[in-house]
């Protein structure tokens, strides 16, 4: 079987206009954090990955929260005087507030334009705007369009149902030879937006199918959820489980040509950020890491206090930072192919360095070995200093105490992690380390 | 009633001309270790704040020191040959040695010199000396002065008693809601001296004052002491109550118009080293802290080894570092009211400050609460970003485990205290936070 | 008795010239890691410092390693057509690649080369080289002549054995106060070479007799050892003692200009590393520390994971970073009298430095003790601050709590050792410290 070396054998040209096809695929679909939007979504999903779908009924109790009434749309529109539709739902699903209450009636224009959102600064974008926990309705239009309304009634009408239903969610667990986990968790509940965050959901489909086909020391669980409610309402019927969860990432914002952003977990040192970290300094590219800070996306729920998972987030330039963020400017031409497989690839060598990440306790730790008897001998230049293979051998020895990972020796060697690893490979075959049972 | 905080209701021009005022009255007095000067003093200082008067005998051991003969003085001069008073004791109490013994004699020029001390850098100044564990005699003058004595003898008279008596001292205690207390130290043993240290008794005083009024967490313990063996005498006697003391600071050096000087306690990341630092980082002015070393006033005492109190030391300039230190000029005109107000609301700031800074414990700690339904949540910026209330609330939830004091939280999340502060109130009247018992 | 202290009666410039004239004794040797070159340098050592002088049988099994056959040789040579011997080991005994195995024959210029080793970027210069683990043979010559070769065919002769027979080295053991030892390591495998090592067998040498004739709170052992082999055997046949071993130093590369390095033990952070650290600094000359790494000399073995014992490296230009490394230019030119001085007295240094550094216990811990009445009291600067020699006492009393060292305490107070200790003596006569147990 394959490893989760994303080297050996993967084409992320091609992956890449595959996922920025999917996503065009998911991209028409009106998705909110309840409703027949998800379960489209999870069913185009499906196709690409078998998923278990969760439906969790209204009502459900979660931690300090309640599962919410679900909303689905058929149409909404803003006619004017005329009886022309000078809002559509068809030609957009932004136009709609999220959970708009159904309505219909005619309004002076005065009331409607307390119902209308704009972006001033950017007035050819429409805004993206929801009101999930209070219930309203409005609508959302480019600036240009609010400032040349002149009639004085207008005729609003929400095909919309707000009422006891589900919260959906989809899972892909893949079994590997521990049962030992790395998450991966993705928001689905944002409608026609494509960095945030149809390129979370396309990488982390096409990061489950490589993997499902590759052997695995850790066992790997997806979940595609709605924001918020969505990791809450996980956590909360899943709180059994989550003493698997050995490491984690968020994935969000994977599309844009920005440079890679971890956001570190809450504990700031666990080995999900050093990896990652490890991963984007030896990428030759500029990327950037921060702290933990208690708002973002849903590892503020897997970091908050009482659970403090080991679980960070990868994005490409963060929420909030790119002007297109939350508008209709966050569309298919926003997203490049080139930069979705740039962000899956990273995905695959992150998760490629857990997987090879292991504790090694030395079998000879008195003195060297006799390594030429083992043919892992080589001499050293004309300066006395070993060659980097023996190097790599020399450290490994060193440090493999079992209390050092191989990432940790590598950092204090100031060697890259794949000639520690080679190093390791060596010594194995050697019978002189031995893998520390953790 | 009030809090501590300076900010509510308090005229701080009004009180650093007070405090100056306060001053003037003490500063005639000839005050030393032991004496008639230090209970003039401490009747001064009953006049503003009830006050218990201690009296310990001379003789009494107090750890490896042994209360001294109690020194009082009534008059001393030197006369010149036509019998005029050209050193006189009544012009300023600094011309004559603290603890001079008592002499009348006639004495020869050269002899008279082994006597007199000088500030040859400084010859229009007068130094102060002591000599408390050597019995001896002397006066100081300006330099100027010894330059022109030429006259061959002189009448010498110290009219001085050395004789059992006591050592006094004077203390306060307020009673807050715990009986842990916030120790304020003062030295009380220099003659007319005003930055070293009438300026320190006088804040204290003030700061004693106004803590009387306001409602306290904290008890707390104000000592008006003579030097080295003050705090010892006081240490030893009181040694059953030193497990009561969580945060001290000894005063000094605080009307001159210098930028303010933290010395750290002995343990250096004590939770009063880290209150005093981040109200200085926060003052908007120039400012040092500096670690501990083992000499400087009773903070040596204090966290000498075997006791190693939280004890800082609050100044301006501190002793030594400014030219009128120890001399008479180091008067009525070096010390100005707005630098002593300055020290006076920086201390009430510190003071609040300790007050305020609670241990909580998140009672939702599973996933962040819902914010909406307790009128807490603000709806995010359009760059995806909580207003600043709506951080603080969040970062204190995240980080509200019963081992992060709010100021610790403050640092982490790069808010300033009242920020974070204001965030913990919301979330207590919310029922989402518990006060860790500590 | 004396003490470690070198500066007490210690003629360094003789001692230098002393030491280069032993090397001078010692260069013809051909020394390799056994056999009858060992032996006679071990002799010749042994008429300055009494010396325990081990056989261990080759085929003894030490560790993973096995004591190795011995290896002798009488004569070597190259012969031409003439006849003449154009490659001669009585000229150098670096002409012959250590542990060939005896040989005659005649053989084609093409297979002579074969078998023939130069440095083409020091055309001069003869390199030095073993095979001790493969059986095979050699000849080390200046590449100028390799290039004159044109004969056809030479005779070839080496006169060798390689049978069993023993591993031989040379064990000092000085006896101290105390059982605790300091472990000095040098190498004794190379032929004439004279920085690397015999510039190191001499300062040891020259340490081993300063220490037997001065007062010692700790014993110690220094091992005269071909390297790897050597250090693995003595480990091995050792492993009771090694819990006495405190600290230890690797002795190599002493005569050189070059500035003194110092490579820390594995620990990083023992007092070995401490105390050669702090000698550097004060000495007043530009110096190196660098981290342990693992390879260099006989500390790999030290410091290999099982043992993880405080044994340094202290050398002055490190092996392979100067060009005559290795070479036959690493002769009696290259290495300078007042170098092996210097080297000598930073060991000194170092060793009073350990015997110096003691644990204190304050037996006054609460509150200063007073000064005066002990003749300690030395009066404040006008300015306030203690003289040096009081704030030295000041310091000790605030930080002698039996966790820090004389050392810590230096470090702590910005101020000398001697300083420091100079504190520690006045305290102790004055019955103020007590040394803690360690």
């Amino acid at each position: 079987m394959k490893s989760a070396d994303p080297d050996s054998s993967f084409d992320s040209v091609e992956a890449g206009h595959e996922m920025h096809k999917f996503i065009s695929e998911l991209y028409p679909i009106c998705r909110s954090i309840t409703g027949n939007g998800v379960r489209q979504t999870l069913s185009l999903i499906n196709k690409r990955i078998p998923l278990e779908i969760k439906e969790v009924p209204t009502g459900t109790k979660v931690f300090d929260w309640v599962v919410p009434k679900e909303w689905n749309i058929s149409d909404a529109y803003v006619k004017n005087a005329k009886g022309e539709r000078i809002i559509d739902f068809r030609k957009s699903n932004l136009h709609v507030v999220g959970y708009s209450i159904p309505m219909k009636k005619r309004v002076s224009l005065s009331e409607l334009k307390q119902h209308l959102f704009t972006i001033p600064e950017h007035p050819a974008w429409v805004p993206y705007r929801n009101s999930y926990y209070k219930e309203d309705w409005g609508f959302c239009v480019n600036h240009d369009q609010l400032i040349e309304l002149s009639d004085e009634y207008y005729e609003v009408c929400i095909e919309s149902s707000l009422k006891d239903g589900h919260l959906t969610y989809g899972e892909v667990h893949l079994q590997g030879d521990r049962d030992e986990e790395i998450l991966i968790s993705t928001h689905i509940c944002h409608p026609s937006l494509c960095n945030d965050n149809l390129s979370g959901i396309a990488v982390a489909v096409f990061l489950a199918q490589y993997l499902s086909s590759v052997s695995r020391r850790y066992s790997y669980r997806f979940l595609f959820l709605p924001t918020t409610i969505g990791s809450i309402t996980w956590l909360a019927l899943n709180e059994a489980k989550l003493s698997h969860i050995k490491h984690g990432l968020v994935l969000a914002c994977l599309g844009d040509t920005g440079a890679f952003t971890y956001k570190r977990s809450r504990r700031g040192n666990a080995e999900i950020d050093k990896v990652a970290e490890y991963v984007l300094k030896y990428s030759g590219r500029d990327y950037k890491v921060t702290d933990f800070y208690p708002y973002g996306y849903d590892e503020r729920q897997y970091c908050s206090l009482g659970f403090n998972l080991p679980v960070g987030c990868f994005m490409r330039t963060p929420n909030g930072q790119f002007p297109e963020y939350h508008t209709s400017a966050d569309n298919l031409d926003f997203i490049k192919p080139g930069a979705l497989a740039e962000s899956l690839e990273n995905c695959l060598k992150i998760i490629d360095l857990l997987e090879k990440n292991v504790w090694f306790v030395n079998q000879n730790p008195k003195c060297e070995p006799q390594l030429g008897k083992r043919g892992l001998y080589r001499p050293l230049n004309t300066k006395g200093e070993p060659p980097i293979e023996q190097l790599g051998i020399l450290w490994v020895l060193n440090l493999a105490d079992g209390d050092h990972s191989l990432l940790d020796i590598a950092d204090r060697a100031g060697m890259s992690f794949d000639e520690v690893s080679k190093a390791a490979d060596d010594l194995m075959r050697a019978g002189l380390l031995k893998i520390n049972k953790d």
